[in-house]
Parts: C-alpha cells; sequence; structure tokens
C-alpha cells in the first residue's frame, strides 16, 4: 500500500515458526461458513482458534470448517475453551492434538463465566504439565505481569493477556499493566479479549504487542469482513507506528509551523 | 488489501470536490524537503495545508515545495497560521488565494501562544467575511459543537476540531464532544490537531469524522514515512470499523464460543 | 473534622465577597421544597441559583423557595436558564435584578437545546453588555481557555466552565482543558455542569477550581441529603488535595516501605 | 458535619471486628515521628500496617513508632512486605505475630521489585496456610475477580487489590476490574496500592470498595497532614455517594430547569 513496503510491519514469530500475519481470528460467533471465508479473507490472517468441540460432527466433512482453513492456508489453533480446571484443559488439550494433528494449543483455564476471565492457579499448572508433555502453549492470561513471567518461565511459547472479558468489546481497560508486561516477558505477547473496535487493536501494538487475537469484535459485527478489513489495517498501523516513534506528549502547544516568519524548507 | 476493496474507504467530498484521501498532511516540522516527499508519498495524502510564509522564498522554484506537491499530485491547501485576528487571517487569506491559486482556505484565528486554540468569536467573523468573498473556508475550531454549527451556518465548507492541542500529541481528549459535534453538523468533520499515533487517528475516523488533517504526528516522528504509512492504515481503519457497526460494549464477558458443547458451523 | 482545621478548605472569594462554601447548588429538579432544604443544609453551601421564571409565583411567598434560602442564610444567585440570545439573556438579567434585588447573576446562553452547551459569541456579547450596565457576571461557558480569558477580559467575575453537559453526570470531559483554563484567567474558576458523583468534584478541586456547582448530581439522587453531604466531603477533598501537593505519577513502583531491612523511623 | 450525620460513612467490620475508620494508613515514607502522627491524627485512621522490620530496633521504646500508635488508639496491622515466597511470608507473618501480639496479617508476597505486584500463585499458596494456622489474613492481591475470589475462598477476612503499581500514584487503573472483583466476593474489599489523591480515593469507594489503604500517597505529599485530612473527607465522600445512589450517565444533556417556564417547585 502506497510507497512504504507492508513488510515493515513484519512476521509474528511464534516458538520458532514464522505466522503470516499479526492478527489471529476466533471462529466463535460467525453466523454461517461463508461470513466466516469472507471475514477470515477479509483480515488476511494466517492463523485461526477453534475449539475441540465445535468441529466433532464437521471435523473433515468436506465443506467444513477445516476445510475452509486448509483451502485458505490457515494454520489452526486448537483452544481449551470451556475448561475450568488444569486436569480438564490438559485432557482437551490432548484430544485437540489427536483430532487435529497439531501439538499447539491455545490453552484456557476459565475461573468463571460472568468473566470467562483465567485461574492463575490453574492456567500455571495446566501450563507446566502441556509444556512438559511436549505442547506448543499460547496460554489466556490476566494483564498481571507477574503471572505473565511465570507464565513465560514454565515454558510457554507466547502469552495471551485479555485486554478486558471475552466479548465485552470495552477494548484495553489497562494500557499501563500492557506496558509491564510486556517489559516483563521475552516471548511473543499477543493481545487477546475484549478488543470492539479497529483503534484497540491498533492500540495493542502500539504497546508493544506482537499480535491480536480476536473473534466477537469481527464475526459479531454487522459487517464482519468490512470490521475484518478494519482489523487487517490497524493491526498494521499500529505495529508501524511502534516502530516508527512516536512524538512525545506535552502539556502546551507547540506549532508545527514556528512563528519566526521565514520558510523552513 | 487483502479481499476487502479499499473502495470501502470512500473518497473524502469536501465543497463538491472529491478529494482523494482522508488523511491531510500539514507540512510544518519536516526536517528536509526529502523526507516530506517520503511521507507525502507513505501516506496517501491527496491534500496538503502550507502557511503563505513558509513558501515566499522557495514559491515556483523548481523543486521547492510547490513543485513537490505538484509532482506528487497532492492538492495544495494554503492556511493562515500565526493569524490572531479576523482582520489578519483576512489579510492573509486573501494573499495565499493570489499567490496560490486557490480560493480554498484552512482558517486558523488562534487565541494564543500556549495552547493555540482558535479564538472562537473572531474565528466566526473571519469565516463570514471570507465566505462572503467567495473562499471555500475550512476552519480550525475547538470541539464545541455549538461553535462547529455556527462555523457551518456562516457557510463554512467543513469543520475542523482540534482532538487537543496543535503539536501535543495528546490525542483526542474528549471523544464524547468529537461525538456531539459529528451530529451538530452537515458538512465533513476533519479532526484536526493534537494527533500523536496511529490509534487516535483511528479514533477520530470511529466517532464519525470524514478525515484527519495531522503534521508533527508524522514529521516529528523519529521516522516520518513510517509514521505516515501508519496513518493511512489507521485511517482506513478507523472508517472501515465505522461503517462495519461494532459490537455494543457489555459489562460482563460474552464466550465467543458458546457453552452448549455442539458444534455451531 | 479530625485534627486538621476545616478552614484550611478556605473560602471561595468572588468580586471581593466572601462566600462561605465553595460549593454552589442549583436547585433545579428538586423533588419538594423539603427534599432541598435537606439537601441545601447537608451540602453546606453558601450560595444557590434559581432561575427566574421557577419564582415568579412562589416569590416572597412564606414557606417559599426564597424564604427558605434566607433562613438558612444561602445567598442567592439569579441565572438566566432557558435564554437563547444576548438580547434575551440581557433582558432576563434586568428583571432577575428587580426581583430579588442583587446585581449579581449567573450569566447562561444556551446554543441548543441537546447539549445545552453555551453559544460563545452570544455569550461573550451578553457578559460585555451586563458587565457595563453593572452586574456581578458569572458565565457558563465550555471549557475553552481562550474563551474563558475573553470572559475574564470583558470584566466576568467568575468563569463556569462545563465538565460535560448539563444534567449528563459524565463528569469532567477534559481534566487537560481544564488545567488549560485554570492558567489562563486569574478570576474563580467555578466548575459548572456535568458533575455526577462525588469523585467527580473532588477532581474539580485538585484540578485547580476555585469551587464547583451542581444541581442533578444531588436533587435526582436517590437520597439528595447523603449526595449533598458526599459533595461537601469531596469539594473539602480535593481543595485540601490540591494544596497538599500530590505525589508525582511513577510508571514503575516505589516501595513504600524500602528494602534496606532496618527501622527507618 | 452539617446536617447530614457522619455515622452513614458506617464502619468497617473485618472479620467481625469494627474498625473505626475505612481508611488505612501505612507507615512507610514517613519523614518523621512527628509527621507520622499528625498524619495519623488528620487521617482520623483506626488501623495502621507496620513492617516488621521496621520496628525490630524500636519495638516498645518509649516514644517510638509502637506507643505512638497505642497513645492514637490505632489498631496495629503487620504486613509482610519484601517477601518473594510463601515460605518467606509466612515465616515473617509468624514472627510479627509474636513480636506485636497480634494474629491479623497483611500478606504480602511480591512477585518483583519493579511492579510490586503479587505473585498470584505464592499468595494463594501463603493465605491458605495462615489461615489453616489461625491468622485472620488480608492479602494484598492483583485487581483479578478470580484470584480474589480464590483468596475469599481459602478463608481470607478481606481482600485487598492493586489500583496500580505501590507508590506510582496512578490511581485505579482498571476501575472495571475493581467492579468484578467487588461482585466476586462477600468478604470486605480494601483498595489498597496506587493512590495519588484523594478523587482516586472517593472513586475507590464509589466502585463498592469497603476501605482503602494508603501510605505514600500521604507521607509524600508535601503537605502529609492536609493530605491526610484530604483523604479522609475522600473516603467519607465515596462511601457517601456509594450508597445516595447516583443519577444515571447521559449522553445528552437534561435541563436541571425544565423549559416549561413555570415554577416547579
Amino acid at each position: 500500500m502506497g510507497g512504504y513496503p507492508d513488510s515493515a510491519v513484519g512476521d509474528l514469530v511464534i516458538a520458532g515458526e514464522k505466522i503470516g500475519s499479526r492478527l489471529i481470528l476466533g471462529t466463535g460467533g460467525a453466523a454461517s461458513l461463508a461470513a466466516l471465508d469472507e471475514a477470515v479473507t477479509a483480515s488476511g490472517t494466517a492463523m485461526v482458534t477453534v475449539a475441540l468441540r465445535r468441529v466433532d460432527a464437521a471435523a473433515g466433512q468436506p465443506g467444513g470448517l477445516l476445510d475452509l482453513l486448509e483451502r485458505r492456508g490457515v494454520k489452526l489453533l486448537p483452544n481449551t475453551a470451556g475448561c475450568y480446571t488444569a486436569r480438564e484443559a490438559v485432557t482437551v488439550a490432548r484430544l485437540a492434538r489427536e483430532a487435529f494433528g497439531t501439538s499447539w494449543v491455545k490453552l484456557e483455564v476459565i475461573g468463571d463465566d460472568r468473566t470467562l476471565l483465567p485461574d492463575a492457579v490453574e492456567l500455571v499448572a495446566a501450563a507446566d504439565e502441556l509444556v512438559a508433555d511436549g505442547f506448543t502453549v499460547l496460554p489466556y492470561t490476566t494483564d498481571d505481569p507477574v503471572l505473565a513471567r511465570r507464565l513465560a518461565d514454565v515454558g510457554c511459547a507466547a502469552v495471551m493477556p485479555a485486554g478486558s472479558p471475552i466479548g465485552s468489546g470495552l477494548g484495553i481497560n489497562n494500557p499501563h499493566h500492557v506496558r509491564l508486561l510486556r517489559q516483563a516477558v521475552d516471548v511473543p505477547v499477543i493481545l487477546d479479549a475484549g478488543i470492539g473496535t479497529a483503534s484497540d487493536a491498533a492500540l495493542a501494538m502500539e504497546l508493544g504487542c506482537d499480535g491480536v487475537l480476536l473473534a466477537s469484535a469481527v464475526t459479531r459485527a454487522q459487517d464482519p469482513a468490512a470490521m475484518a478489513a478494519a482489523m487487517r489495517h490497524a493491526v498494521a498501523a499500529g505495529r508501524l507506528a511502534y516502530g516508527a516513534g512516536r512524538i512525545p506528549r506535552r502539556f502546551h502547544a507547540l506549532a508545527s509551523t514556528p512563528d519566526e516568519g521565514r520558510p523552513d524548507l
């Protein structure tokens, strides 16, 4: 786009593997497979999360979800949605590994169904066990930098902090914590959950996140494909801005055109 | 970009004229003409503001600013930067019309040099006089919806509210007022001043603005061309998101993957 | 209260006159005179605004609003609520001067009935005329520092910027502008409109305002007297904090108990 | 104060014990014992936290810290500041029980010294062990509602979420999480850490917290006693406002004085 190379946005690299886009899509909430297909294409995503139970019946069916993702060249990232304990999550992760033939897993261990926020204690236990079992673990976590470092320390390949509760559309409730978390770990940080609109995704990238994961913001928008395209632009915008070195914030104004009254070009 | 047409971002139309981009660039603060040229190209802008005095010496010089803008096919929008009264601003606008051969003017009547915020009373008086004199007037104004309507009522072709003080990089200090202002007028609204980074520009568009004008955020960034590209993406992102119908904000979470435990695709 | 003197909160001084409280109350929205009486008492206010038309019938009636305020030793501040032009506002101010025997006036010149924000141009014109006519003028204005300085320059005794639209309960939408405005004028600044709860009032004072004016936040609360007491504490809290010299904001933590492992008292 | 009873602010009750104030003070950062004494008095606090090591030398000395607190009738709450593991924290808690003759403990298990945020996993382990050992445990925690419920479930007598990092003065970074946390537990919630000024404390109470704990905001303010008085008012203000039933937030204005042009009292 324009005279500036899109390649400046760069690739997301997780566990040594290049992912061709910094935008990861969830499939939940899509009105139909056709709508999801359009959103996937418009988003330019290269990795999509899927819950194990969503594909029981359709797995392997031609024209089903897995088929669609394969046709689009999109990497599948199974998640453990709906698990409330480490034990459940580990079991589901293993089933998913069998079903999908991948040892990557987005690890979710939920604390309650009002906030869908992770349970810190169970999450660390599950991550520890799955890493030991050879999984590439991407845990959905809170914005707590100390917890994120624990997850990185047990060997997680990335951390995925919530911006705000899943599906809330509240964006990033605590940018300060996202910054602290970004400083606390060396693995990639993927902002996951809470994104409502494009500026939220741009902000996530400006805070130093390496990628963004979102589902409802696209799948439940009135025009999912348009919102997917918006998110694609937003992630590029935020990443470029992060690298471009923004101007500092100032209390007073600073004339863009200095007052000396002479041409300064 | 991707499967979604860039045309969905649409053209900015002011006074019946199509402007080929929703991003308007100011030239102040650029380190060199070469840097400005790169930024103009990377931004995809189609209209650039220039202060009269900045081009006194260089006007018409081959290789000068005007020459550059013409080569890039960019419309020139003279401004009245540095004017503190209606009388001054009207005089400068007329000189600019002579010098640049355009009756379009970005009208600035500044109240003081700490905030560089407009003086409401002088601004309305100057706008009134310039409209009567045949100018196409785009006034730099506050985020006050009542003042914006006054400016539209005297015949301004667009209104350009400040997000925050010029050069402050504080972004949009009062999104609520920008929304109220957007409802108050029928002419295009261009968010002008205060933008610091890409998410600010995306937010401006999500609030319903028709375009964004910025200078320092690009020209004074560490890498102006990269930030210009970021802003191009950000404006596209915000505009697409605005049209896409975002999800509502919710206090509690909403599972993207419903709990019924069955495939829903 | 406690060991610290309440006198540290200090008096509000307008036009050389000491007002015994920094909290000014509006009467609109009160469910009954009895409820208003309780709120007035609990708030500790010393000045109350009244719209001229609200007292037509009841003026001078024993047991009416004016009687109540007089019994409570509260100064009456007539306003020009409902006026949309300078001419109307000047007329109403003069009628109020006759009716109430005071040349103090809270000047409101409204731009429209959706935002109830002031019309800058009409406001300055009306203020100018009323000052010339001997009034002590307290204009309800926007948070625009340039407009505030204009009002001070024409001789207003204080300026009363809106935190957010009247009755919206949104609090202070743009604290940065309130700070800029505070620096721009030497007359007292009374935050007026938009306050929803106690922390909003405390913030107003911390930003350097000399007082707070509110109506709906108290009169329409479920328990007006409790909210009035809350506001009284909040104004004291904010004023004391403003004078106490708060700690600076820091990105990282600072241990309150240093790590040296020895008693430091 | 005024016609409204201070008793409406109510008492804080923890583990069945009435604490005479909703404001808890930390002692760290105080310039001198005399300064602390003034702050304690001005704050009206009834409970003060002390780190074990701070009192080694001075414990029991007439004119020392403990003596001061006893003279002021203030309950002492030992903390485990500086502990990084459950084991350390449990040990320090037991030493404190011996030294101070109280089984109440503010449990801190810190994750790192840049953020001083708690380590979720160690915190739960330590809380569990101390509760089993008969302590009344008040853990310093994050704003994570799931973690807070875990702490309540293992028997903690209250939970003390951070508003922002200790000593940062950033206030409450994520009010939404504090609301969610408030809903998640039945034990008292004490906002602890990050408070910078009075409006932060008022906001904490408006979000439903039962009390506020702060140290630096008072001890490191330019005028500690004035800031202590400010905090006392702020906590009262916020608590009263919480109980008073604030007005809803509205996008548009609502005239406090209706337009019907007749007296409505």
